[in-house]
């Protein structure tokens, strides 16, 4: 939560902390102090124990004010940024220069913090003006301040993560009915005359993501058969889809405020076969058993010791091995970690893995996603977003889970 | 063009340069450096005068090899990146070693620049890691080393932006078709009984995007009447849209490889008046001219003189009169400048504008959009992008520009 700045910033002996930019665009630590989208960015200054400061052009100035998360706002023209361009244009130094004397005016003379996600070649001459001019600038370990605050949700984030969840979800729901009311020909999923491609699968996901105001900038999922027996193969656009095979359909849209969902369900089209059953179910068990006992307090470590309990009582291999020594290298079974953060990004703290030894707190939103692989065959995936209470969780994707669409 | 790597650095006395982070996503430099996109991101390694290394995970090997810009692709295990990741992660030195290590063997050793999108907290005790290490790391001004290879655009590039232009052109092509056939109600345009509103229009052309496997991450401008003199009025989604008024429609969609294009027409539902005309037809003459005399040599100052000319001509104010300092402040007519750069970015160098007095060159990539806008009344913005040859230009973005859908 944002109020956790304070608190991270004493225990840092943090004085301020500075954010600035181009864009809010892919920029999650800028998005969230700002509280919204700036389309030409600005600078966000906040001193320990002090309101913050957002600087802006003129442009963004009204649209700063309607997100209302900072009440400071002022521009980059009342702060004299035109005087310093013309003044420092030639050494490039008129962004450093209105930074220190923001700085000066804000009484932060400590230590401070830089972060946004901006080009460093350009950001490491930004640095040493600055430090040119006095100002104490260092350096972060993750969780950096801002990431620390981001972990925890608030209130007003946690209405966008359950926005973006039941849109995805309604996605997910469409596309599973048009496929079970789809018909197949000589074993072939089929559209007209034609048969079906993973292609256009996705374009219909596509148009589906668009009219749902949501985008998918890092792609969407949707392998099938031996495809799917690699987590990250994202299907090739121009093969047909098979009755009988496993489909492994993981999609991860972002709506327009930033924040991301994510979502896998596996199905067959038509029956499936006895090995895909035990896959589907052992994952389903796990799944369920994971989510069942989490909440806050537990260790992201016991959630996966949790789900590798379910999976190698049923005869997989998982990761497991690898962490305690007992194998080199496992090529089948649960090959990953159970589960990461979402929120204004889509892979964050915290992970559900066995490097994950803090409590889990109330207000975190993660994933859980177990899955079993075998090459040469496919893979069957099964994941939802979840919010962690202090009992139990809220599934923010909220759609049923069958094998079989037939 | 990549090549232009090598005289960069050596005109600047850079040894080495080093670009990295998690994603080439929102991250042009590394995604122009790489060419191509890699889902993990990775660490691309130039010496002055000698072939790139790229290093990234296992995961994205394949991937990176495929794109054939770096001829040398290795992998973080190959370097020990996993035993350097137990020896220090404490002190969370890993990635910095990684780098230094492989600076050593590539034998840099003088003035190193960093470069690609990272968030800042944790870069700058990157740098301050790599420093104590001996590496002599300097920051740059723009035109940074990456970004003046970037400016002139390479074979590879200028197909992927014929295409997404040819694609960005298909979609307003139909947009326009589908409003023409519309039907209007009582001065309104209808959709089936009800009227249409711009959020409809939106999610339409959203859809359209998708099926063309495009998106439009900082969104589209569709704005009516009014809405539409003020240039960055993206249009509001409940308005409806009325007959005779001006509507500005500016969409500036990227590919999946990165590549943008931006494309705006301006047109009336049914008939024009004659204030509408009249700005419609000075406008276009701007954007005719500016165009019929754009080829590599002239500066994007002239261009935007001649723009200047031609709307003062026609009776209204421009940008002109602020740097001639015959004017304190201009709120109608020409308000913005005449173009910028377009490829890996959607505003980038050079720009058409009084500040731009080097000549323009071949291979160089720009929008032409001059407008004219009248507070309380509406807009017109015409805007196609170009590519700069040695003799005139070729429009990218191939349409129709016609006032009246009627």
């Amino acid at each position: 939560m944002i109020e956790d700045l304070d608190f991270s910033m004493r225990v840092r002996k943090i004085d301020g902390i500075v954010g600035y930019g181009e864009t809010t665009l892919a920029d999650p630590d800028l998005t969230y102090v700002v509280g919204g989208t700036l389309a030409r960015g600005g600078f966000y200054f906040k001193k320990c124990g002090r309101p913050p400061l957002l600087v802006v052009s003129n442009l963004d100035y009204g649209s700063a004010k309607r997100s209302g998360r900072v009440k400071r706002v002022q521009t980059l023209t009342q702060w004299g940024y035109e005087k310093l361009q013309k003044e420092y244009a030639g050494r490039d130094e008129a962004s450093p220069r209105l930074v220190a004397k923001i700085l000066r005016k804000e009484g932060i003379s400590g230590r401070v913090v830089l972060f946004g996600r901006n080009d460093l070649a350009k950001a490491l001459r930004f640095a040493q003006t600055l430090r040119r001019l006095g100002v104490q600038l260092v350096g972060e370990r993750p969780p950096t301040v801002v990431e620390t605050a981001r972990d925890t949700k608030e209130r007003h984030e946690l209405e966008s993560l359950r926005d973006v969840g039941k849109r995805t979800a309604k996605i997910v729901d469409r596309l599973l009915q048009s496929l079970h009311n789809a018909t197949t020909k000589r074993g072939h999923l089929q559209v007209g005359e034609k048969r079906a491609t993973i292609g256009l699968i996705k374009s219909h996901v596509a148009s589906m993501l668009a009219a749902e105001g949501l985008s998918a900038p890092e792609g969407t999922i949707f392998a099938v058969g031996a495809s799917g027996a690699d987590p990250h193969n994202a299907g090739d656009p121009t093969a047909e889809i098979k009755k009988g095979r496993l489909i492994v359909f993981d999609i991860f849209p972002q709506a327009e405020n930033g924040y991301w969902s994510d979502l896998t369900r596996t199905f067959v089209l038509g029956r499936a076969d006895s090995k895909a059953r035990e896959m589907f179910e052992t994952v389903r068990q796990a799944q369920g058993d994971a989510i069942d006992h989490l909440r806050a307090g537990v260790t992201g470590e016991t959630s996966m010791n949790r789900a590798c309990d379910v999976i190698e009582r049923a005869g997989f291999e998982t990761v497991r091995g690898l962490y305690t020594g007992r194998e080199k290298r496992i090529t089948s079974g649960f090959i990953h970690s159970l589960g990461h953060g979402v929120g204004l990004t889509i892979g964050e703290s915290p992970y559900l893995s066995f490097n994950s030894r803090a409590p889990l707190k109330a207000g975190e939103v993660v994933t859980v996603e177990p899955g079993v692989y075998i090459p040469g065959y496919g893979g069957v995936r099964i994941e939802d977003t979840v919010l962690i209470k202090s009992k139990g969780i809220e599934i923010l994707t909220p759609i049923e889970n069958e094998l079989e669409l037939s």
